[in-house]
């Protein structure tokens, strides 16, 4: 498996899909075509996500093409070189993956190699479930399980800053909340300008780093440039 | 319908159920014997939630049980003469409240006249779904479907403010993310130390104040004190 698991897209006063993309045209390699999946905005935004991303097209001589113009979207996908998951609402993407039959039909063919970019809900849907998200739950799913590509979950924008004079639970403590229930589960709370390069047992931290939760232990931070074998972050 | 749902618990720097004290205790009355819902507290704190919140007790000779140790749950019910829905997280609560049966036991006594009292995660599930609520979705849940007792959804700890330098959305774009999925719903974004007062038609807003999202239209700012009619935050 080839996967990069992005934070965000967009650091605060930078370009969209700035920060990252010496990191996508270096894990795409030259010219392909590439299957973008904008189920995670809402329906009014979701017809410009695809051409605004193609915009900013990672690299020369990629070709982006939507997934949600598709009729035959499952076969479409057949004819991709590397699959690209933007980021929205996780509850949002989770529902149309499931109700476009794109859950199963993209992770098999990323399990047989095919390249797989996603940021922010498009990272939260390659994990075992959106448990992990920050999004609102504006929508009914069928269940919370996702693609568990990877075998930890990821927490995008993680942050340990709070609204001053604010009331209401810290990231800190909603991870903790999850561990709680969940306490076998690997948190791996992706900075701002951080992504994960997973290829095959190795996983390689770049950018400006991750804190790492698990139950009854100390969170653990691992700065950018650091390389882990993936199993390290196994349950 | 009698009901007093309230934003949050604690404000920074108070104690917690300070703020709300006199509301509380305005609402209840002289001595009655409380039903207290601790679900929405993890595991590890469920077993104190209830001693610490009765020791804040609302008013004088009040006598708070939990139902989270009570056999029967449902007949624990009958017998009191209020109930109290503590907040933490509201995935964790409506889990609770479904696989316990006190959804619909709640649900039904309150209709019947039942004083119901909830903070946070206790007022999201008076509303039609839990879709506005600011938790992580720590824990899978049959439906996202809540009590339905007032018509419109809450948004608690409902605040303007971001972190700063942090990318993510904001709490207006997330409310604006769900109205353009639920474009009849009605939110009211409840600011920390406010409550509403919903007494059959009649809706108090007490405190600091409210925020109502429609889709399509500018918000309205509600102060505390303004008396509505329940049917005006209707779809």
């Amino acid at each position: 498996m080839n996967l990069l698991l992005l934070s965000n897209s967009t650091l605060p006063g930078e370009a969209y899909l700035g920060w990252c993309r010496e990191h996508f045209a270096r894990f795409l390699g030259p010219s392909k075509r590439i299957a973008f999946v904008p189920f995670a905005a809402g329906t009014t935004r979701i017809d410009a996500y695809t051409p605004r991303t193609q915009a900013r097209s990672p690299g020369v001589g990629h070709e982006l093409f939507s997934l949600h113009t598709e009729q035959d979207k499952v076969k479409a996908l057949a004819t991709a070189q590397a699959v690209l998951i933007g980021g929205g609402n996780s509850f949002q993407l989770l529902r149309m993956l499931y109700g476009t039959e794109l859950m199963r039909a993209i992770r098999v063919r990323v399990m047989g190699g095919l390249p797989y970019m996603g940021w922010s809900a498009g990272s939260n849907v390659a994990c075992p479930t959106i448990m992990t998200t920050n999004d609102m739950p504006i929508t009914e799913v069928p269940t919370l399980r996702a693609m568990g590509l990877v075998p930890f979950q990821i927490n995008p924008h993680y942050t340990e800053a709070t609204i001053p004079g604010q009331g209401g639970e810290s990231r800190d403590q909603r991870i903790a909340e999850f561990l709680e229930v969940n306490r076998k589960a690997v948190v791996a709370g992706l900075r701002e300008g951080t992504l994960l390069h997973v290829e095959g047992e190795k996983l390689t931290v770049e950018g400006r780093g991750m804190r790492v939760f698990r139950h009854g232990r100390e969170a653990k931070d691992i700065a950018g440039g650091v390389e882990l074998r993936t199993s390290l972050m196994d349950a």
